[in-house]
């Protein structure tokens, strides 16, 4: 029984609430999302930090009307439960459920999506200047984490607010208590203003004209008045206002009344306004547990072929430790890292080699020509980073790192669908996109044997490479019958022997290619030859047209977006050099993939053994393939299916302008997606 | 005759100069720069502001042990001449010659490459620290112009200066006379740094204060006690010690006796420090002209089988007109770009739609959420940005604006090979990336009728769509035979009839197409059917399925990377619908292609008929494709005899750290590259 929460139906009834009963909404909320979250997973700790901050907001500004954009949804729980997502929450990140971030295909008061860090004050930027333009009146407001203020996106919006000179409020959500994690002279910077007392004796400045001024539309004057009268003297030196953006605070982030007035305060200010609040972590955090099902969960068989000991050990602990061996040997390597530290778990390593680690901050972009200016002085930088963070640093890769052909390595770490983070995280571009940049060797352990193997091969070789590291669990070694060719540097791998067909794999798909096997044996269908392709780039192009040459069907497997995938490059190969195979691509289909359990994504792109199974067949009794890469209707009915299933709340996204967008879509049918 | 500069060989010889003959050396340097821009274009105002910069950093610093990396090539011009280039600089630019931008394959002097702005910093933090942990000492220099400091890879930087914590030396140098084209708050910002007297007085009490320092060692606690001494009393706000990095300046960035004596003090200084230089552009300034002779140079012949009118309009001209129809007739369309107004034409847009125009300065990144945040409220951005340029904003492009399926218009400028910029400016990855991303539609206009047609179309439809521009002049239009099918959303057309063998060209490789087919004519081989693909995502299937299996062979012809380019797609449909044509790639290869000419880079990777015809003639002679994409051996030989030939000085780079690295390389030959 939540007294208070079970009569919210959302965020309209906040008005009838005082204060007192808001303060006890608040643990309400919060009780609601550490239970959630202990069952389902999820971002703990900011959410709970923002409970009170989501309140204030949904007090002083009206969602229906008023824009605001969250900058991660770990901030956005509470705002999600309070604005009729309430009773939908259980289903959080589950598959058809809410979503753990904000989007607009979700809610019209989502009004824009997150994941990426750091995005808010762009978008709030040009949705301000949208609403000048189109002579709307309404709020936009953009709530950002500290941590996220030191990415580059964030700062080149900081710059360009001077210039744009509408008002757009960003609040500056401050965790005191993750100082520690924040780094560089802005965190620095912070800190100094939330400690400084002048800002506080500016704080009650601030109060004191605002009680005098009966017209809010002056307010500005006002307080540039005040401003003026204490600058120099008592405010310590502000980085945002040296980039022309106002700035207020701090203030406390769990008083609701406090934080309340100075929103509606701010509603009259015209320009771009910073207000910093101050928030620390809500009590009961516990981390959110790593969820070491996937690979089991794909394929229950699996172990049978495996001689498994430490099943448990993640793809990212097993490649920290391999970093670590390499960093034993070998004084010129470095390990870095941009903010993921803990998530790709290389604490042990920053406590054993303090002066080799770097943790830049969420700084992608400088992470990799930080290494690249390392290598260019002899070190070795390994740098892990995630598939889908590797996004925002594909300029730096190309550039910095691939055409001066400097000995980096990268461990993408999280590469392939990643589960409950949903369609924002998933790593599913990195081998489309890295497979096109000369210089990169682009590689995929299937088991801990190859992936030792692959990062003392990318530490001899003295140009960049690339290894793949799935979520979940790590094989120790995935067997072969004795079959394939040695490890050697560029070599595909035969696993099984088969007749007539066969099946190229790598990294995580290498399980699924043996289950499928396995399938074979159990059915009495033919059963395929297995290859781990091992190498992305360089291909084993020999390999592969002996394989081309002597089977009649081949499947690709592959864990990452089909469109630009390696399956197209083999099968364009078989084509080229009129090898006999037909040659299908089984993968991501050109499509963001919803939020759920790998095992359910997985499903969803038909990932599973009969799949594969399936095209085979089809193949054999009509001489014909599949379609492929092409059954795109397969999909939309599979999504609707589980949206149904569910009772999920996925619903299309409510946007402006849609009566002309639907009256273009009638126009041109074939092109409304 | 110049006096000085023939007797100067390099950098070694500028001690014995005096200050008078150093000026007098800068003004030689600056003749010779002009001279050989106007010959062979390049940047040439950067070029000239900054040659008395150089000349003071290569009497303080010694580039043969000393790190300086600049952050464009604009700035290093002198710094090339001054370091053992003179005798070349006259092929600057040119095919073989030396490049545009700092290059560490020319001279072991470049330590860094560059080509993309806002990158010197990271790289100069991470020769920094990889010097701190190798235990060497030498000194790290970044330069860095005021327009490239506000993109968020330099600010990412910035930031991290701080917890680094090492000495290396950023000089901002700051061109006061490009106020107006610097965007945003930062900009502001130096301006009042640059302009206050206050900071001038702290130059003299710095200049005081030194004289006083018999030891050099101790000079930064002197430095701090005099700053104290006047901080919060004399000094303005600064924003970059509110980020914890020291900031001397501004200073007189054409006075070579200041800036030696500050450079030789900042020696000395133990931590991040940032020395502002104001330099103003150089006389004789005319701007790099357009080159426009790529389209001709390519295709001599291609003006017979085209109705061309006016074939000097740029296709960045052609499309700035499309863009402004669009605007007349839709209120909803804005324009944006980051700091390529110039470069696309957008001037005459920006000065009839001031308040829909928006120029985000150097933020590419920001750009494209700022014009997702627009969309979302209904808006129509367009986003003029040039292929190169885009990779810096891969995330944004797919998270803000795909995923979220936003009606945005990529403008996707110099798209293909962009001649004399070289390397790090071509456009040859954005097919290969953007091809992977969902609900995006991709578009190759190949003449200025079907530009006009796209971008109408793109305003119509209510997803996200990109549509390719060349380098160099339109065709007004290029005929077809009439048995192509109308122009629709999604539809190839066949330009030319033919037997047996086929053509798929798009944008910029329709003409090649078209010449091939000439040349078939004179030539008395099979003519082939010619296919304009127009729409690179979603792709004509059902019109490629048919050329695929009416004809024995095809060739696709791309301006961008073979590797994951459309061809692979196409011939992989071939084969997995088991459709009777073999497809080979024809394109870029797998390689950077250096700088020269447009024609010269096509030749390069063999884009032209006798290539295309040879390919065919291969096959029906051997009933084997050719090695398409796979014949590395021939780009290699190319580039060798491409140096031979000009007396070029391409050469291979020195690198630390290289022992290690032959030895690794022997050790496994197969690997080096």
């Amino acid at each position: 029984m939540r007294e208070l929460l079970d009569r919210i139906v959302d965020h309209r009834d906040l008005k009838g609430l005082d204060h007192r009963q808001l303060d006890s909404l608040a643990e309400e909320i919060r009780e609601m999302i550490v239970e959630t979250v202990r069952t389902n997973g999820g971002h703990l700790a900011s959410s709970l930090g923002a409970v009170e901050l989501n309140i204030a907001l949904l007090r002083a500004f009206d969602p229906s009307k008023d824009r605001i954009v969250f900058d991660v949804g770990h901030q956005a729980y509470a705002y999600k439960i309070l604005t009729g997502r309430k009773d939908q929450f259980h289903s959080l990140r589950k598959w058809g459920g809410v979503s753990g971030f904000p989007d607009p295909k979700e809610s019209p008061f989502d009004h824009f999506n997150a994941g990426h860090s750091s995005k808010s004050l762009s978008a709030a930027l040009g949705l301000a200047k949208a609403r000048d333009l189109l002579g709307r009146r309404h709020y936009v407001v953009a709530v950002i984490g500290d941590g996220s203020l030191i990415n580059g996106l964030a700062l080149e919006a900081l710059n360009h607010a001077h210039e744009l000179n509408t008002p757009a409020l960003f609040i500056l959500n401050d965790n005191q208590m993750s100082i520690n994690r924040r780094v560089g002279g802005l965190a620095s910077h912070l800190a100094a203003l939330s400690v400084n007392p002048m800002y506080r004796q500016f704080k009650k400045l601030l109060k004191y004209f605002c009680r005098k001024v009966p017209d809010g539309r002056k307010l500005e004057s006002f307080l540039e008045k005040a401003k003026q009268t204490v600058k120099g003297l008592l405010l310590p030196p502000n980085m945002f206002e040296d980039l022309g953006i106002s700035y207020w605070g701090p203030f406390d982030g769990h008083n609701i009344q406090e934080m309340e007035k100075i929103f509606n305060m701010a509603k009259s200010y015209e320009f771009p306004l910073l207000v910093h609040i101050l928030t620390v972590k809500g009590k009961g955090f516990r981390p959110a547990e790593e969820d070491p099902e996937w690979f089991h969960g794909v394929s229950p068989g699996m172990l049978d072929i495996m001689s498994s000991s430490t099943p448990e050990e993640s793809w990212s602990e097993a490649s920290a430790a391999c970093i670590e061996e390499l960093a034993e040997r070998d004084p010129r390597v470095v390990l870095m890292t941009a903010a993921m530290k803990e998530g790709s778990r290389l604490n042990r390593f920053s406590e054993k080699y303090p002066e080799r680690f770097f943790d830049v901050g969420i700084a992608e972009g400088h992470l990799l020509t930080f290494a690249a200016g390392m290598a260019a002085a002899g070190m070795v930088p390994v740098v892990s980073i995630y598939s889908t963070f590797l996004q925002r640093a594909m300029d730096q890769l190309v550039h910095d790192i691939c055409m001066q052909d400097l000995h980096v390595i990268l461990a993408i770490d999280r590469a392939g669908l990643v589960g409950a983070d949903g369609e924002t995280h998933h790593g599913v571009l990195d081998l489309p996109w890295t497979r096109t940049i000369p210089n990169l060797a682009v590689m995929a352990p299937r088991d801990r044997n190859d992936l030792r193997w692959m990062y003392q091969e990318a530490l001899k070789t003295r140009s960049p490479s690339a290894i793949r590291l799935p979520r979940g669990s790590v094989p120790v070694s995935i067997c072969r019958e004795g079959h394939g060719s040695p490890r050697e540097w560029g070599s595909a791998e035969r696993i099984f022997d088969g007749t007539g067909w066969c099946i190229f794999s790598y990294g995580a798909t290498v399980p699924l290619a043996a289950r499928t096997y396995e399938e074979t044996w159990r059915t009495g269908v033919e059963p395929p030859s297995v290859y781990d392709l091992r190498f992305l780039k360089p291909l084993d192009t020999d390999m592969l047209r002996s394989a081309l040459s002597s089977n009649l069907f081949a499947v690709v497997i592959e864990d990452g977006n089909v469109e630009g995938g390696i399956g197209e490059k083999i099968s364009s190969l078989a084509n080229r050099e009129g090898l006999k195979a037909r040659v299908v691509c089984l993968g991501v289909p050109d499509r963001f993939v919803p939020h759920g359990t790998v095992k359910e994504q997985w499903e969803y792109c038909r990932l599973v053994p009969d799949e594969v199974i399936g095209l085979y067949e089809m193949f054999r009794k009509r001489g014909k393939t599949g379609p492929g890469n092409g059954n795109e209707g397969h999909y939309r009915e599979q999504e609707q299916r589980s949206v149904a299933d569910t009772g999920g709340i996925r619903q299309s996204g409510r946007r402006e302008g849609t009566e002309t967008r639907e009256e273009s879509s009638e126009k041109f049918p074939d092109r409304s997606r």
